[in-house]
């Protein structure tokens, strides 16, 4: 069937069967509007690439109708693609003044501030694109300035609630809107785009209340300095942390570039309070006595290159962990990160420290943002619609959404569990879904900080562009190289190979040797210095940009 | 210093700083007795890897001390090693009947059935060897038949525990000796060596019998078949599973190699009690009402390989998971196979199964085989030591332990957290930790059932042996290949290099095709796959064994 012009359609480009990569998007008429536009990591199988972002194949053919993204919240799986995204399309970004805070944080990292179009929102906003008029309420999450969306069409009223959990005690009175909620629901809605993250689990969420009480007990115990590593963006943890430093009387040290641009920009809007004199210097840290001394710091996830792998390899200049001090997680291991964090976990405990860790019920040191099930079936019950789209989520957690929807009167069969890509059109209140437009991922080789020289690709030329794969082999225990790397290329072709191979060569030696490489955690710090230089080696040089695989053997 | 004559040593070949590849020595005199001897699974880093096992030089080079292994318990970690140390360093080896039955089934694999010394023992069981008197202990654990181990030296007592939990409500009535461990206690016990797998978890591990009510609860809710996945060596969980078909009148089916076998031998022993004619054929299951079909599958930790995989897929024959029916994971995940599993469950649900799986404590269907805290301090006072070597763990595991130890009574200073091959000699009842042994890891290339051409190689063999790395890019879609396998190699040379590698291409397109990739979990087979096959060709053709490496790249 074609696509009548008074037709409503609904489809995602991503977030769909996947944690991560969220972009989806309310067409009617003439009028595109999308919603977030985040990133995902690849796993293992996904050799010399970086970050995934959505493929907008689809939207780039239709640019004329793309009018405007709407951003529900500063997480990077919501905002990791906006600055690709606006590179090639660039339309009106909407978000509220954190949100908009961290998006810009991006886009000056890509140059890309200047010619943007950013315009601030609140819950009591109201925007008109085309037929569409849209207008918000606030959700409690676990960052600040959250928003659901509502788009008021002639078909009927679209909820997207963003990304939500109901903390009727939230650490900063950023209460959800249940009231407004409410209101939404009693006017009507045809159909509910709600995320589905911990739809496996039963209950309510716990409340943020929980962390406070946990992290005084701790702080009140610990002998020496304390680390705390929690998420940047979840400022109300930074802020009970802020709270109880002050209780105890410390002073307060930010470790990792996100964690200081991150407190710096919510300290600008307000939305952080830290009294005056509290925040030091990282080179403060040796003259004073460790009692005095907290630290927030980025790493939580077991990320290498973050400020805790550092911390707990004796690889942080000017801050060092010693026998005495502790280190708590407050945030909870996202899954998949568990390894990395033990990892961590080990070498702190060897290193002396006093560890909290442990999944956030255990350690009481964090609470998720996402709704568990009873949060989830109050926000279906107070939308009461008629057909729900669960979103955000692998298959098992839309299946469990759409269980909870029924179990709260959504009539079977109301309920879609799409792919990314499959389209619901709803015409004169009858929804049918038939029919798919193209979707995938776009690959990016580089597209860290600072890394202006990524590169884009999609699946066919990423086949073609070449590969250049550098073998390492290193000894486990000591980081020595046990042999000379071997470089080899796939599809990669240079008159001077042999030139260009010696230098790799060389590039990839001199690297290792800086790095010293002594541990596990190291392995990945290596592997993207690697691909780095010689990306930009090869650049300057040969002009192409294979991709880079840098595989490294531990014996 | 030197070793006297009458110094009692304690030292690790594996399993201090990691969980897996458990050997334990304890020497005296002129006679050394090993305690276990597993294996351990190898991390990413390891490309070309299949098993990893203690590496025995030290053995070695004093084989004419080396009396006994004795082995605590079935699992992996503590006899996967068996085969390959038998056939370097052959010595009696001690066990129980079913870790016997057990031992030989790998023994039969690997074609050293014949020449093996194995003598069975029981908790009443005296050895005696040189001067040492080597007793036993019940203890109960997560399969049957589980010792520990008590050397009676002129020193003094040795206690270590194996596994265990204190299971005080265990399924089969197989309660832990609590008795002789307190007279054990009470006897005088210089040094213990305990587990410390739960050694972060508080309270006491959970009882088996939790499992038995919720089993039985969800095959009555069953519409179809059920399907249960569980370790084949936790012949307990079997029989509460076996139980609970028999309650409900359906008729089990066995399917993956590992559970036909293992519930054989347990059969055999008597330990596992099955209702005549209830075992039926797989080929018998479509001729049946599904529910009347209950069935005990391997895979329960995403094992590409294993039957709960292929059936995930539609790749089973015989059998298939149909709209309706049930999938009860009675297993823990072990950390670190969260996501083989879950994308398993995803598949399970998409084909309209009703899946309970997570955690132990969330859905009810398993509960751990290691002492939570309670446990191991339980151990602990009964045991009294004057000093203490926390076993079984990766460090944070080992630091939790000794906390624990301290708490009980162990004096501060008493408790040793070693790495493998770090020695702790007593003499005159002063304990000295001064000397290391070499330790190492052996690399098994293929190694697993039936496959007598594996390779064992060391870290230095690992690095000169040459490598052969096949890069295969496919569609992650549909699995098609994008491009022709590349054959690389690195220090690998053969004179017909181009007709090697003319072939190698062959058998790896071959090789796909056969395997049909559809998705993410046959990437693993297709891994092993390739490299089996290219394996046996190389060395038919060029007589040659380097360490082979599939690379799978999907787009």
């Amino acid at each position: 069937m074609g696509k009548g012009k008074n037709t409503l359609s609904v489809f995602a480009l991503g977030g769909l069967n996947e944690v991560g990569k969220n972009m989806y998007a309310i067409e009617y008429g003439e009028d595109i509007v999308l919603i977030d536009c985040g990133n995902k990591f690849p796993d293992e199988s996904l050799l010399g690439i970086d970050l995934i972002v959505p493929d907008i194949t689809y939207l780039l053919d239709n640019k004329e109708k793309v009018r405007a993204l709407i951003v529900t919240h500063g997480h990077e799986d919501h905002i990791g693609g906006i600055p690709f995204f606006l590179k090639q399309l660039p339309v009106p970004v909407y978000a509220t003044r954190f949100t908009l805070g961290l998006i810009e944080l991006k886009l000056k990292e890509h140059k890309l501030l200047r010619e943007s179009k950013l315009i601030e929102i609140n819950p009591n906003s109201n925007v008109k694109i085309g037929q569409m008029e849209i207008s918000f309420f606030k959700v409690f999450h676990s960052i600040p300035d959250c928003l659901g969306i509502v788009f008021h069409t002639p078909e009927g009223n679209i909820v997207h609630t963003g990304d939500f959990k109901f903390g009727l005690t939230p650490a900063n009175k950023e209460y959800s809107d249940i009231h407004r909620m409410a209101e939404i629901g009693k006017e009507g809605v045809l159909l509910l785009l709600s995320e589905s993250t911990n739809a496996e689990r039963p209950g309510f969420t716990p409340s943020e209340q929980i962390v406070a009480g946990h992290l005084e007990e701790a702080f009140m115990k610990a002998d020496g300095k304390v680390f705390v590593t929690t998420f940047a963006s979840n400022v109300s943890r930074i802020q009970q942390v802020v709270h109880v430093v002050q209780k105890t009387n410390r002073k307060l040290v930010l470790l990792g570039r996100t964690m200081v641009n991150v407190v710096k920009v919510a300290m600008e809007l307000g939305i952080l309070t830290v009294p005056a004199g509290m925040i030091i210097e990282p080179q403060e840290v040796n003259e004073m006595s460790p009692k005095k001394i907290a630290i927030l710091c980025t790493g939580s996830q077991g990320e290498p290159l973050a400020a805790l792998a550092r911390l707990s390899t004796g690889d942080f200049r000017d801050v060092d962990v010693y026998p005495g001090d502790m280190v708590i997680f407050a945030a909870g291991p996202i899954p998949g990160n568990e390894r990395g964090i033990t990892t961590i976990v080990d070498n702190l405990y060897e290193l002396g420290a006093n560890v909290i860790y442990g999944s956030g019920s255990t350690s009481g040191m964090h609470v998720s943002g996402h709704g568990y099930q009873e949060d989830l079936k109050l926000m279906l019950t107070l939308m009461r619609p008629q057909y729900f789209i669960p979103i955000h989520g692998e298959y098992r957690m839309l299946y469990h959404h759409r269980l909870l929807a029924e179990s709260v009167g959504v009539e079977k069969g109301n309920t879609f569990i799409l792919k990314n890509g499959e389209v619901l059109d709803i015409e004169e209140s009858i929804p049918r879904q038939l029919r798919t437009i193209p979707v995938g991922n776009t690959y990016i080789d580089g597209g860290e900080v600072g890394d202006l020289e990524y590169v884009l690709r999609d699946r066919k030329q990423l086949s073609e562009d070449g590969m250049l794969m550098i073998i390492i082999t290193i000894n486990k225990e000591d980081g020595e190289l046990q042999a000379d790397p071997e470089i080899l290329s796939r599809g990669f072709m240079d008159e001077n190979f042999a030139k260009l191979r010696k230098e790799v060569n060389r590039i990839t030696m001199e690297t290792i040797q800086e790095l010293q490489i002594e541990n596990r955690i190291k392995r990945n710090i290596i592997k993207k210095q690697i691909k780095k230089n010689t990306r930009q080696y090869i650049y300057k040089y040969a002009k192409k940009k294979p991709v880079i695989v840098p595989i490294l053997i531990e014996l």
